[in-house]
């Protein structure tokens, strides 16, 4: 028995680590990126359920379009439109989750060798879905904003890439937060080489302060646009989509009718029904303010209990922190330091296709209570007291 | 811009063309391998959601384990054990349908050129899940049990396959059955020869003659089994599974992770509610009586309609009837004779990896009424004779 090359090509990944780390009930874990599920629009979901089973009944249960329901994918494109996100129904893609979409687009698009450019740190999902692909992953310098132009440019006339991919709006993991000139250079450079440029978006609809940005494709309608309702909605529905232009579109549904055959047609339903409610932009309002006040108190207790010579940033929106930590202090000796005391997070490495990250680490504050977020911030700003004290 | 390589060698699909052939509202349609919608378990689906969200909520929106839900591996374990198909739930990986599983099981073994035995003709969705891998497909030859042994044991020789990939039950497309003699022999030749064996099996609920026979699993435990709710519970839940043995789980949960995280949270309780209900089996059997009469009123209609010449199987179950047509008529004339008359078929050539089945059609009877299958193969019948007259 032989498995595909890129079986033992995959990074060690963190999360059994992790998940070993917060299986402990006791456990407070800044670890993953999960919502917070007493934010989930639980009754709303059951209701549009109900009535969608009851009035189109036995459709919701059978095969459906590979490309996604009609009406999802209606109310996607007004949704996105209004949001900078030009997008007509027949631009649009439903997926299995974000994640799906990652896939499609590395499947359509990626032979073993083929370069691929990435913000360094970037999403370690992003990372897992491309490497069966056995593309060459490139990281590209950021700076507060993400991408450097002129970065980008260099790494375009070297490794000749077959795409780029970005999250421009709140980046996982570093929170960062592209302004329009950036996006505006960003897209212009690879509009003009011909490079796909891939933006994904989970977070665009969870900004705490600050001004909006337009998408990435408000400047270039060839953008490829990854978007969720993993966030924003629930994740347990699995859904997702891309934009795409028409150029492209073809090669993504053959990838999703091959791997896929199309997203679950009674809970599309659902997710059209939960997005055209009235009650949607409250509920999108409630999510704001809850992870607005989990990050000012996460930030808070950062100046409180953590020691001189750690820094991080002040996100507008997203759901990550970035912390980097006192010189010297490895951000492995602290996860282990503070699993012990019963607290979880992300090491910085995870998020680097190749060497970095070893002396930084990501937090959550979506899935914690502020008693939480009190209680597990302190705890590992004592971990990391003592981890100092003890070099 | 440039795809990967294996979006230009795509066999060109016959689904769009089913697709604008099957879209007037008046046509009747033996193409697609579509259930019954009038059998789905409606009210217990809609029962299973509401009870599910009243007793766990936003647990049900949330995240969950890449490996599926763990009442539903729970419950497909005892299912399964139950029908001959050993398995526990540490065995079983819960997917996006069994297309997913496809997709998974291509992903953990192939890469480009490795050799993929297939039976002659086969699943056309299987030949689409494989393509993006780029193997070599190799089909095997068959006869009325399916799968020949000397065929294959001299394609293993030649090929040094990386995987074998049979549907011994109620085979898509001819809707062959493969006897206990035969499950045996396939099944030592692949045991001894050390290929991963895959047997896929969407219909072995769908039996309605003759006796049932064991699972290639209960022959040998290293056999990579695939299970889907598809045919027996709603398509529109996009659930299915892979029973794989511990050597290759983890390889199939790294593409899984990497692809789609994982199945749909709310949909995975749904399923176990439903499998799990005392209804259950009476929606089994209900199934049953339903597909077995419609598969005999569509054989009743080929010996009362279809000229002199044509042959055709007699299934013990599944969804398909494959049908050879007299001497020198084409299936593409045979199918675009029959759209202007309002009915749609599937076109032989689509099962084979190479060349063959330009003779041959498959009819599928699941999705018509008694009344439409009467008025369609009349039809069809006619079509078939007048295209032999014009000859």
């Amino acid at each position: 028995m032989q498995f595909a090359r890129w079986v033992s090509e995959v990074k060690p990944s963190f999360l059994p680590m992790i998940l070993k780390a917060t299986a402990q009930p006791h456990v407070i874990s800044f670890a993953g990126g999960l919502p917070a599920p007493e934010c989930f629009p639980v009754t709303e979901v059951a209701r549009a359920v109900s009535e969608a089973l009851d009035q189109q009944g036995s459709r919701l249960l059978q095969y459906s379009v590979i490309e996604g329901d009609p009406a999802l994918r209606a109310a996607l494109a007004r949704h996105l439109t209004a949001r900078s996100v030009p997008a007509g129904p027949e631009d649009i893609l439903v997926t299995h989750g974000s994640q799906h979409g990652l896939d499609l687009v590395a499947k359509a698009l990626l032979d073993p060798g083929d370069a691929v450019l990435v913000e360094n740190p970037t999403y370690h999902g992003a990372l897992e879905a491309f490497t069966p692909y056995r593309p060459r992953i490139c990281p590209v310098a950021c700076d507060s904003e993400g991408m450097l132009p002129e970065a980008l440019a260099a790494a375009i006339r070297q490794e000749r890439p077959k795409l780029v991919y970005v999250i421009p709006t709140f980046q996982n993991p570093r929170g960062t937060m592209m302004g329009y000139a950036r996006r505006e250079a960003i897209t212009a450079i690879c509009r003009d080489a011909g490079v796909v440029l891939v933006e994904d978006d989970p977070y665009s609809d969870l900004r705490y302060r600050g001004e909006p940005q337009p998408s990435l494709r408000h400047f270039w309608d060839q953008v490829v646009y990854l978007g969720t309702f993993s966030k924003t909605m629930a994740p347990g529905l699995r859904l997702g989509w891309v934009v795409a232009p028409p150029a492209l579109l073809p090669a993504f549904k053959l990838g999703l009718q091959a791997n896929a055959l199309h997203a679950g047609t009674l809970v599309q339903r659902v997710a059209a029904t939960v997005l055209e409610s009235p009650a949607f932009p409250a509920h999108l309002a409630q999510l704001r303010k809850v992870y607005g006040e989990r990050m000012a108190i996460m930030l808070e207790q950062l100046r409180l209990h953590f020691p001189a010579g750690t820094t991080w940033n002040e996100p507008e929106g997203g759901l990550f922190v970035w912390v980097d930590l006192p010189q010297g202090v490895k951000a492995m000796d602290l996860f282990h330091r503070a699993a012990e005391q019963g607290v979880a997070l992300m090491p910085g490495q995870a998020f680097f296709a190749g060497e970095g990250g070893e002396f930084s680490m990501r937090l959550s504050f979506s899935n914690s209570t502020p008693e939480q977020l009190r209680g597990g911030m302190a705890r590992l700003g004592r971990a990391l007291a003592q981890l100092q004290t003890s070099r």
